[in-house]
This record gives C-alpha cells, sequence and structure tokens, in this order.
C-alpha cells in the first residue's frame, strides 16, 4: 500500500486514481479549482469530467500542492502537455522528496520538439527526480472508470521503476505490461493524433472502411520509419501504445482529433474547424512538430506531410489523399523492412 | 491489355472484375449460376452480389468454364475457400495452357491445416500452374466498386507474378503493393477471423474500445507468433494483410465474423449463432485450425485458446475473458522480440 499524488483532476486523472484505490493506495487528487475538490471530498464525484462516476472515500481531493506532495515519492503527472512545464516547475518548490514521476500526456513540443520525458528531465533537478515512467496505451478514461477491461503500458529507462508502476496499478481490469523503449512509447502516442485527424478526413469525404484502414497501416508505418530514426524500437509501434492507441483513436467518435478531421474532410476550414471545437485539438500541433522532425531527420512521412499541406498550406483534402493514391509502385516489404534495418 | 477469368462472380469477383475493366483489361467473369450470367451480359448488372453498380460492358459473363478460359494464361480465384479444390479440379480439365493463379480466399484447411495456395499447388500439374499469387488486404467488396480508395497487397514466392499482378490492378482507387511473404500474408488474412470473432464477444459483453483495441493488438501479436514459426515473415503482420485487414474486420459491423461473436458475447450458445446467421462463419472453423497448429508447433495463442473454449468447450465468454486479463505480468517487448527472435 503506497501512498500516491495524482497531479490533475480531469477524467484521466480521476480514472488513474480509482484504479489506485481500487488497488488500495491512498490516493490523492490535487486539482486547482475548488469547487472541484470541495464535490471530490463531499459527494465523492466529479461529475464534470466522469459523470455518474462514484468515487471510494479513499481519494482524497486536494487543492493546496504542498499539503497534495507531503511525504509522497510517487506523482501521476495527468495536466495537458502545455501546462506540464509549468505545472513541474510549482511541484519543485513544494517538495523536497526525490519523486518518481509518472506522467500519462501525449505530445511533442512545438519548436523544441522535446518529448514529455525529456521536458520533465530538463525542469526538474536530477535531486527530486527518481524516475521517470510513461504510462500509455488504449484507453477511454470512461471505460477505465467503469472497470471495463483495458491494456497499457508502463515504460521507463529504468526497468525497475516501470515494474514498480506495474505493481501499483495491474488488477483484474486494467492489465499493465512493461516496456524498456521510452522513445516509442511517447513517440507512439503523440504521432498517433495525426493519423485520427487523417483518418477523420477520410471518413468525412466519405471515403470508408478500406480507406481508413489503409490509413492507419500506412500512418503507422510511417511513424515507426520516424520513431526508428529517433532511436526507439520498431516493435513498440507493433504494441498497445502503438497500433492499439492508433486504433482506438481513429475508430472512436469520441476522438476530438478525428472529430476536428472529419469537419475538415467535409469542407470546413481549420479555423473554422478550431472555432467549432473550442478546445486544443492535439493533432494539429503535433502534425507541425512531426513535419519539422521529419524534415530535419530526413524520414519520409507522406500522410504527415499531406496533412501539413490541408492544415498550413490550404490543400484540398481530397487532393491531398489523391496524391497519397497515386505515389510510385511500392514493394511493403522493403518499406517494413528498412525501418527495421538499423535495429536488426 | 490483358486477358483476364474471374472465377467466381461474388461480391468479390466482381469488384475485382470491375477494377480491371476500369484498367481496359479483357475481362471474363465465371459463375455457375445462368440466370446471373444473363443478367451481367444483358442488364450490365450483378444485383445480388453489387446492388447499384453498373458494370462496363467490357465485362462478359460466362457460364461454360471452357469458353471462359480459352486462350486465357491469368485467373482469379474468388471462390469460398471450401470449394477451391474442387473448381480447381474443374479448371485443369478446361484448359490447356499454364495459368498464373490468382487467389483472393481466406482460410485454413481444416484436417489437413493447408493453406490455399498449398492447396492450389496440390491440385494442378506443373505443367499447367506457371505461378500462384494472392491478392489481400483491408478491403470490402462494395467500397471497392464504388472506387473508394482501397490498398491491398499482391504476394508470390516468384516477385515477377507480383509485379506483374500489381501492374494489372494498380489505378488511381485501388493501390497494390508487392510482398514475396505468401506465408505470412495467407495466415493473417486467414487468422484475423479468429479475432474478429472474440472482438465481436468482447462488444457483445458490452466491454468498450479499450478492451477491443487490446484484443485487436494482443490478437496480432499472438497470429505473429505463429505465423513466425510458420516461416511467415513477422514485419507482414504490420502491413496491410495483417493488422489492416485485422481492423476493417473487427471494427466493421459489416463483418460475419464480428456478428456471430456479438451474439455468443451476449449470451447465445454457438449453434443458435450459426442457425441464426443461416451462412458460413469462418471463423469458427479458423478458430479449430489454428488451435491444431499452434499445439502442432507449440506456439502460445491465449486470446486463440480461449475463444476455442467458448465455442467448442462451453465456457462462458465472460469467464474467458476474465481469464485473459488475469494472467502473469509480462514485458510487452520481451514478448515480441521473441516473436522476431528466429528471423533477425
Amino acid at each position: 500500500m503506497e501512498k500516491i499524488t495524482v497531479i490533475g483532476a480531469g477524467s484521466w486523472g480521476t480514472a488513474l486514481a480509482l484504479v489506485l484505490a481500487d488497488n488500495d493506495h491512498e490516493v490523492r487528487l490535487w486539482g486547482h479549482r475548488k469547487e472541484q475538490i470541495v464535490e471530490i471530498n463531499t459527494y465523492h464525484t466529479n461529475s464534470k469530467y466522469l459523470p455518474s462516476i462514484h468515487l471510494p472515500e479513499s481519494i482524497i481531493g486536494f487543492e493546496n500542492l504542498q499539503e497534495a506532495l507531503s511525504g509522497v515519492q510517487t506523482i501521476i503527472l495527468a495536466v495537458p502537455t502545455k501546462a506540464i512545464r509549468e505545472v513541474l516547475q510549482q511541484i519543485c518548490k513544494e517538495t523536497t522528496l526525490p519523486l518518481t514521476v509518472v506522467h500519462v500526456s501525449k505530445g511533442i513540443e512545438p519548436d523544441s520538439l522535446k518529448r514529455i520525458s525529456e521536458i520533465i528531465e530538463e525542469e526538474m533537478p536530477p535531486d527530486l527526480l527518481q524516475d521517470v515512467v510513461v504510462l500509455s496505451g488504449p484507453s477511454h478514461a470512461e471505460e477505465v472508470s467503469l472497470r471495463h477491461p483495458t491494456t497499457v503500458t508502463a515504460s521507463s529507462k529504468n526497468m525497475k521503476a516501470a515494474e514498480y508502476i506495474q505493481d501499483l496499478f495491474i488488477n483484474q481490469h486494467f492489465r499493465v505490461y512493461t516496456n524498456p523503449d521510452v522513445i516509442g512509447v511517447e513517440i507512439g502516442g503523440a504521432l498517433k493524433n495525426i493519423i485520427a485527424l487523417a483518418a477523420g478526413i477520410t471518413d468525412g469525404l466519405g471515403y470508408g472502411d478500406n480507406a481508413k484502414a489503409a490509413l492507419i497501416t500506412r500512418g503507422l508505418a510511417e511513424i515507426a520509419r520516424l520513431g526508428a530514426k529517433m532511436g526507439a524500437n520498431p516493435l513498440t509501434f507493433s504494441g498497445l501504445t502503438g497500433i492499439g492507441d492508433l486504433i482506438v483513436t481513429c475508430t472512436s467518435v469520441h476522438s476530438r482529433n478525428w472529430r476536428a478531421g472529419n469537419l475538415l474532410g467535409k469542407g470546413h476550414s481549420l479555423q473554422e474547424v478550431l472555432d467549432n471545437m473550442g478546445m486544443v485539438v492535439e493533432g494539429v500541433r503535433t502534425t507541425k512538430a512531426a513535419y519539422q522532425l521529419a524534415q530535419k531527420m530526413d524520414v519520409s512521412m507522406p500522410i504527415t506531410f499531406a496533412l501539413y499541406d490541408v492544415l498550413f498550406n490550404d490543400k484540398e483534402t481530397k487532393v491531398a489523399v489523391d496524391s497519397l493514391m497515386s505515389r510510385g509502385k511500392t514493394n511493403e516489404m522493403e518499406d517494413l523492412t528498412n525501418i527495421l534495418g538499423e535495429k536488426f
């Protein structure tokens, strides 16, 4: 039985707090909005993010970060990607104990092109950072909170830390695998949103299941190609954090990125879509970051480049998809073998 | 411009005939039901299998096999798996020219545990068999007939033959990749139906997207494990005929195997399901064949074994799924690396 603080009381942070509470850990859930914390501690609900879920009384809400972190050596970082640096700076001010930081965010920082674990290592002094673990995989928060069967991967450079997190979370409904390939896990999680946008576009164009399956499969190939060049193990992309997460994101109408792509495919402009959605569409930022990464590392990413043209160069969606279909003839295996070439 | 005979005027055979006709080939479509052939030649429709599609007049229907094969050296074999031996025997009687045989069927023969290309090589004398090519990938026939973007793979031991078939079919809507790994392409196509059944079950149990994504991902891993042991290149399972086809089959409510699984998950018995469907559910036969193959080759296939218990040992679906969730803790990469271990 461990003492764990979840930073961020959105749907995913709350669902993970539930899993930890189910496993009899002492769980502190930190959020910055007072009324939400009062609701959690008074009514044991978090109605905005997980309506109709009752939280166990062992989950205690905290608004004060110092109190939430007191005596704690393991934190789950469940805040939006762009808030991570600021939150880490606050955390470093409020604790003196070295922390194992588990992050569950998806994205690549624009401009710096850094992965989340790199940001964590950059923001935290070595004496406060024990280990970084990324927890990722195909997991809608609502389904986790309903104890529907879910599988995820815990990944860290230090396998002992990954196994420690596996032990904290694993139970009958929530199966945790380990994987030493942090780069592959983070790249797969971030870049899946590009393919989800593209899948939304083909659906918006009315192109059907064949086109979407092709996009997902060839999208996976180009993600693996970039990932391998960045030092990932290409096999990771065949696992839960690669193809598994890609499937959930591309086939669920609940996916924000898919919905944005769908509107683009139906003829709306990017500005109209962003106005309509009224929230951040992570895939748009990630497309720019991946485009920059692919150019920097000289990797062929035809789907990402076609999407970049749609998003930032006003290319028509239909023209972009059709151009993908009329590329030169390809041997599928040469292409896939090239991905593995440098690793095996 | 080539002369090609499509054997079998079902939805897939007809859709492929359309692609070939779009590419200006002379296409003969053979079927054994006279009224269907008359309809094709008189009204240029095949209303039972592809309603609302108009066929080009360059597609000629044949009821007489000898006439259909006269002067032809390339045939597309688009008949149900269990009819293949009989049809091949008829073909060998009616032609004298060596044939390039393209098959588009999915399955493993019960008892013999043979793949389709092995059956073709067994049934045809060497002087009548120029090459065997398998054409496979994520491709609903209806979408192909509507010229929606579709990608498939042509695979043969003889890459020149695969490239010849790629050239025959490739166009703006129908993109063809080549792959030398016949075993991997055939195993992926056949075994996907097992995972589609299992995905239908978890959906029938109301378990949601996380569970389904996990099943597809871990299902792919066990298919790759068996395939590698049988001599396939494990990378093939990351391609269109592996994960691509798996996605289409597991996420489409039109998939017969998914629908059968869905009814099982809702509590119906196998006999009730088969009666209700009124047609062959290929995944049931394939589960038995894969179970036998896995035992013979000593390969761990937990999903296949759980499904076998549901289908043939009256195990409750919920108990079977829950047992999959409570296996020992696993390192995802060790597992995936083991698959590749023998090849790289």
